[in-house]
């Protein structure tokens, strides 16, 4: 098959090199031999590319930027994020390509941040660094994991991970998704229609849904309000999942015990955005979810497992579906 | 058994109830019953009871503020406190009694601190805390700990459950003690004189030995600056572990990336100190050991269990060596 690789031209963490899909090739002996290969990075590099590449791999950004534009032999298109909301509509997507997205290569990464910040949350480390900014030394009392009740809102790679760390230290956990079948680290899931009588009990909350027209301001100021007194709040998903401003109120009144947020609406945050000064907060980058020493193999190893698929005329396990949005 | 509690006078959060002390002799029916239980704070409560007391259950700070006193009945004193060096030199120690700390106590709470800990550092939370102070977005990434290499200074109750969590996460753990016997949780134990050669391969140097004359100042400034650049560094022991201005020096200067400390010299740490502004770290009130929902049910828990030795004239578990410092 002819594959083409598509590097970002400014994003020296990210990228793919010819050793990378080597190796990747010799993880995968069987579906990874045989390809005609190349690997570009400039507008040139990309046109010439899409004359007869059958698939391209490549970022979000790169799509924006290319298409729609002509790639008469392009089968597959993987895009190497897991969500693609900044791509919607798709109706750039050349008819009969069929979209992945790059899920499961956060699984280990995420998992443990997801893990970090319930213990941050549960430690009370928030509200120390917010002592700690008014050089104030206050004696603040943690828990342990165990009994306490995590509600998950998404279980896909993101929220299935942070699931399996918090029934591992034995926390009773409460998992949300549009379709509520049992999860083996979930103690209950629910639909999103019965999140109202869920939340009271939720003693931390954890938001790792995609982001689409029925998750949108899913977390709005009225749900927050249903939180129990001193909940506290983890986001890896989207910050739009949450109305932003109704949180910083319940962190400002103390309702709301501690956040940590990986993402935010918008992004970068802005100098002088109240986020800043938000007390109780502790801001990451949206960068919770990728490790630069194991992304890219990774994401290939991913990629083959779907290329695998193709030839066998299987369903492709990271196929995305425009009209549901992951 | 005439076994006395004493509360400390001004500590709400932590003080025993008879509804405890039933509760704990109910869980260890064989050693529970068949004593007379007394519970004090006021120094007159303390008084009377010594006048016969065979057991005393009490807190470092009634120690240094009734002893030496008489108590010439008193066989055995347990202290609900890990570390006792405040207590040193212990020639306040009535002859013939039996020591003991709470060794034990702090297993689960300080485990998952220390992990929390650890996971900060690798995806560099510290550094994205002195961001959010100045109001500054920048991408930081940080990595999974597969791999990763960790040095664990103790390895009792504190270093043990760090170990532990280390090892399920797949990271590479030497630990450092003062006799080096294998431990189940750490690919290799070498002694403290080893360390010089070990601290640099140490990405992650976590402090969590009892403060005595050969580990005070064990991390001085030449040791710190052994290890590799951008290590992160966790201290759940003392402060004085630690060379803290040399701590302080190489977080300013970077070369040290990260630190997540519980512990400080002096305690409270004073307003205007330079701990309150050096970046890159996250300052815990020593607190990290002690979850007040499970300490004082534990506590009576660990010391039903040196009672059953005691009857059983074994050797008691939490048996305090003053010539040790632990």
């Amino acid at each position: 098959m002819r594959i083409h690789i598509q590097n970002p031209p400014n994003d020296p963490l990210f990228q793919f090199s010819r050793a990378m899909w080597d190796e990747a090739a010799a993880r995968a002996p069987d579906i990874g031999t045989g390809h005609a290969v190349t690997i570009g990075s400039t507008d040139a590099d990309f046109a010439a590319a899409m004359q007869d590449a059958e698939a391209l791999v490549t970022d979000t950004s790169v799509v924006k930027a290319q298409f729609p534009c002509a790639a008469p032999a392009l089968k597959l298109l993987f895009v190497t994020s897991a969500g693609l909301d900044k791509l919607a509509p798709f109706d750039w997507l050349p008819q009969g390509v069929a979209l992945m997205n790059n899920r499961g290569t956060h699984e280990a990464k995420s998992g443990e941040f997801a893990l970090m910040a319930i213990l941050m949350l549960a430690n009370r480390i928030p509200e120390m660094t917010t002592n700690q900014r008014a050089g104030s030394w206050q004696k603040l009392w943690g828990s342990v994991l165990a009994g306490r009740h995590i509600t998950i809102v998404g279980l896909g790679t993101l929220g299935g991970a942070a699931a399996r760390h918090a029934a591992a230290f034995g926390m009773h956990v409460t998992g949300v998704r549009a379709n509520p079948a049992p999860h083996p680290d979930c103690a209950r899931v629910v639909g999103t229609d019965e999140l109202d009588a869920i939340l009271p009990q939720s003693e931390f909350l954890l938001l790792a849904s995609p982001l689409t027209d029925a998750t949108r301001n899913l977390i709005d100021r009225r749900r927050l309000n249903l939180l129990p007194q001193h909940a506290g709040i983890v986001n890896i998903g989207r910050g739009e999942l949450v109305d932003q401003d109704a949180l910083c109120d319940l962190l400002d009144s103390g309702h709301i015990r501690g956040a940590v947020l990986d993402v935010f609406t918008p992004e970068p945050i802005p100098a002088g955005h109240r986020l800043w000064t938000t007390p109780n907060l502790v801001i990451s980058p949206h960068t919770s979810a990728d490790d630069p020493a194991t992304y890219n193999p990774r994401s290939l190893d991913i990629f083959l497992d779907n290329l695998r698929a193709w030839r066998d005329v299987r369903p492709l396990p990271n196929r995305f579906h425009p009209e549901r949005g992951y």
